[in-house]
């Protein structure tokens, strides 16, 4: 397929080589001031300020008009009051500028007279072919050039998403719970009054940039609808795009029009276009990097088949409920699964699906259930609940602490250390395998007393996931020798019980990523407390309920139909 | 109206002056380890340890059988395997125990074996008087016996909620979620399979607490319908009660069964139900904390108009979405008030409900718009959007901070600080309301360059709410003595730009707190970003986004709608 023509159109925008902050500004008061101080904090290429009354800003020399600068100017930031910004524009296409960001509201968004402005505006940049973020936005990031071209400095870091947003708010908040989330943008286009590049236009540049691996957008209205489902939908085969769309009411479309200046026309007109397109819809920018994050992690279901396991009946049946209305299948446990369960849980097991071994206080047997239920083909996903509690679990015996000592249930752990030290330090694959597989045997048949044929299946699973080749890197086999020191040097009595749980997390992260690659099926986790999830260090993502976690689910099965569709045509 | 029996019949559960823990024991990986660890932790009043292998446990002499305790005991807890439960409630009755409290699993949810098991711990504990919790669940907490009767130790504190849940792992969440918030519990009881006490006797107890503002429950299935609207509906009169039913669908039904024992019935049905007690349900435990948490500082709205005030225009539409799809009323504003924002906005302001200034940078004027509004009486509710991102307008400075230095803005700042100081530690209001007035002049007007004119009348506003009688007590004057104190040394240089933004959210936390007081109107308010937030010092709860927000606020209306049904009948 050809390179279409906005690859080369966008690129003076998302990777100038000098940028001209026209509106800079030493006066605190000023919105010039907090964007050229956003700018220069990171960027690399050429820096200009504009400012007609001072001649330094911010210790740039300032040139009173964007024509004086005596080098060539690739993008113009423009913080001016808008009726100044035609005769701005009219000096870029003088100087030969090539893309500009148009921060200054007061446009289409204000009414009839705002709308004439802005056509002035467009004219004039037509001529000199300068293409426009913006108007009334807050201007925009993009990794390849460092350049966080905001209003104001804000948080970003570079990663596989793009979001462009016709909110600046919600698309500042969507990047700060990204960043908190642990992931990153490789754009951010706050587009404003999209007057002239449309959301169309953004997603086709950012579908042909293979950097981005998911496309977020917030849409408050389309210019062309019928442009938009053609070009994007030439997007969505290759890579997801997922939309935030409000307007469903009167009182937010009469809002939009004063917002973002566009017209919001009928919800149902959206949804179709949604759809035919193969843009993702989703409720809430909550659920957008949700959905987002399993996209990135997780392989696509191949139908909608779940099994849901739980250490707890309660979010077993919270699940149950939040994935049945969602359109996913709840199955019933194949009758040769309902056996094993039969001879692996207690008696008072919930004999069904989610699959709860009803306050079993054996974990090894929760942690081999999921890993029975992938191999069956009637099974096509798994939501895995209680992905974190697994830490907590310290509790219940640290409950206990004054009685614990380390050295009551290992004899000689001195000498034992030093040589699980030498072990790790060889870095041999195979002995550290073994040594996982001793470790995991002593702890775990000591203090949980689990049945010892088990636990070999158990111990060589976990070996398996934790020494491949990602897991060797990670911080896990660095705190584990941390830990075999302290105990070397004779200061078993300083390793404390959460020194133990905190080895629990990464395990189960290698275990779930070893079942993902191992079966090609998601298995998505969920915790149970409310706060913002953090992406694991081996790229897990644990929701925290089950609400959560099963619309996640609908949606993958949403894109996975919609390929399947597409790829049939 | 007389007490009901249940406040007598219940008060050996709630108020034990001593407890047996039926099952103790030192075995790490036994329940009846970590449920003596966890009341021990804490009660007060006598507690046993019964356990027919073991002459100590936990440092505590162990009794074969609690017939052998030399004491009266009020409260047992038991955690043996299920088959031995009838016997040791038979040891129960011939002690003379009150009450008991069974974790062990393994009867009704397990089908028609347990069901007869349990049936006959019941006839048992019938011939002592003996009510029971459970069986089948986590175990309880009382404040006014500081017990933490749990199978684990948790982190609860006490509070105003009282919740009863079917579910030990979601009422643990739910426990979690609330401290994490900064709110406590007066009781929590994990009802597991309500085999005895059912739901409406507990909320009848809870009813006859004054110290429970909020009643909350997590309901799989009633055992009769009829009893709980009759019991319940005397309740909701006096104070809310919060349910969380799941099982509207198959799925989640069957699992109910395998989990609680409990027959879920028709969704319809349940719905019906609540309406009729005026229950409050909810959709998530999220929603439950939500909409508790608003039941306890704010008043309830009087009508369905809202509203919106916002930092950013995608943030009201999405608000206004939220709202209307939730039956709240976007109202058109009052000519009026069109005029003042026409005359205190930016022009491109925008100019209806919801209320945005466009990126005013004069935060100010937003500032003063919620008085405005909740003056008029087509005004039942503001929701006011960005709190807390106040804080972070300190990072639009900090961008300049190399420039920033505060004596350039106060000459003379030693001397000032010295009577600054002074005037704090009298503690005379109507001296320390000048003060305020005089420094909030001083900074907004030189930083901010505010007008004249309203800087007085909004300096007012805020010296008015920083000296009411509690903000005294609170730490905003510690602070500010601290900070004035350091200049005062002649060290304005160490002085942040960051301590000057953390004054101000108490100070809007102290404003909200004055406007909900002068017109009893609701004020909700919301941040932009995820994670869980806190009760500020002033009792104020923000909500993440305008989604819960919303919903809250709808709950608040219809528990306004519910009292003045029952009121006018």
């Amino acid at each position: 397929m050809n390179k279409p023509a906005i690859v080369d159109d966008l690129k003076p925008l998302f990777q100038p080589n000098s940028v001209a902050v026209i509106g800079a500004s030493n006066d605190i008061s000023k919105w010039g001031f907090s964007t050229f101080s956003s700018i220069k904090s990171l960027y690399k290429g050429e820096l200009y300020a504009v400012n007609n009354k001072s001649s330094e800003v911010l210790g740039y020399p300032a040139y009173s008009s964007v024509i004086d600068i005596p080098s060539q100017v690739d993008l113009a930031v423009i913080v001016v009051p808008a009726e100044y910004v035609a005769d701005i524009m009219s000096d870029c296409v003088k100087k030969g500028v090539k893309a500009s960001v148009i921060i200054s509201a007061g446009f289409a968004e204000i009414g009839e007279k705002g709308k004439i402005m802005q056509n002035k505006v467009l004219e004039t940049a037509k001529k000199g072919n300068i293409r426009i973020v913006g108007p009334n936005c807050m201007g925009m990031w993009s990794a390849a050039a460092d350049l966080p071209a905001f209003m104001f400095p804000m948080t970003i870091k570079k990663g596989p998403l793009g979001l462009i947003s016709q909110g600046g708010n919600i698309g500042g908040a969507i990047v700060a719970d990204a960043v908190a989330r642990g992931i990153g943008f490789q754009q951010y286009v706050s587009c404003g009054c999209t007057a002239d590049i449309q959301m169309e236009d953004y997603i086709e540049y950012l579908g042909n940039d293979d950097s981005v691996k998911i496309i977020l957008v917030y849409i408050e209205g389309l210019n062309d609808g019928s442009r938009f489902i053609k070009k994007v939908s030439r997007v969505t085969r290759k890579k997801p795009v997922l939309a935030l769309k409000p307007g469903k009411t009167e009182a937010a479309a009469h809002a939009i029009t004063t917002h973002s200046g566009s017209m919001s026309g009928t919800d149902s007109v959206y949804e179709a276009a949604f759809k035919k397109a193969g843009v993702l819809r989703v409720e809430s920018s909550v659920e957008m990097l949700d959905v987002a994050i399993a996209l990135l992690v997780q392989p696509l279901p191949k139908g909608p088949n779940v099994v849901i396991t739980t250490p707890g009946g309660s979010y077993g049946v919270m699940c149950a409920d939040a994935c049945a209305l969602r359109g996913l299948n709840v199955i019933d446990l194949p009758p040769a699964i309902m056996e094993v369960f039969n001879s692996m849980f207690p008696s008072r097991w919930s004999h069904g699906n989610p699959v709860d071994p009803a306050g079993d206080r054996d974990i090894i047997q929760y942690l081999r259930a999921p890993e029975l239920l992938l191999r069956r083909p009637e099974v096509d996903a798994i939501i895995f609940m209680g992905f974190g509690s697994f830490s907590a679990i310290s509790t219940v015996f640290a409950s206990g602490s004054q009685n614990w000592d380390l050295s009551k249930y290992f004899d000689g752990i001195e000498d034992m250390a030093k040589i699980v030290i030498k072990i790790i330090d060889s870095g041999d694959k195979n002995k550290m395998k073994v040594l996982i597989q001793n470790l995991l045997s002593a702890a775990l048949g000591k203090i949980l007393a689990t049945k010892k044929s088990e636990l070999s299946d158990f111990s060589e699973l976990i070996a398996d996931a934790l020494t491949a080749e990602r897991m060797m890197q990670r911080s896990f086999f660095k705190n584990l020798r941390n830990m075999f020191y302290t105990a070397s040097i004779g200061q078993i009595h300083k390793i404390k019980i959460n020194d133990i749980s905190q080895l629990m997390e990464p395990i189960i992260d290698a275990l779930i990523e070893r079942w993902v690659e191992k079966y090609d099926k998601p298995v998505i986790t969920t915790t149970f407390t409310e706060g913002t999830s953090r992406l694991s260090e081996g790229g897990h993502f644990p929701y925290p309920n089950s609400d959560q976690a099963s619309a996640v689910l609908a949606k993958l099965l949403e894109y996975h139909r919609y390929l399947e569709t597409v790829s049939e045509s």
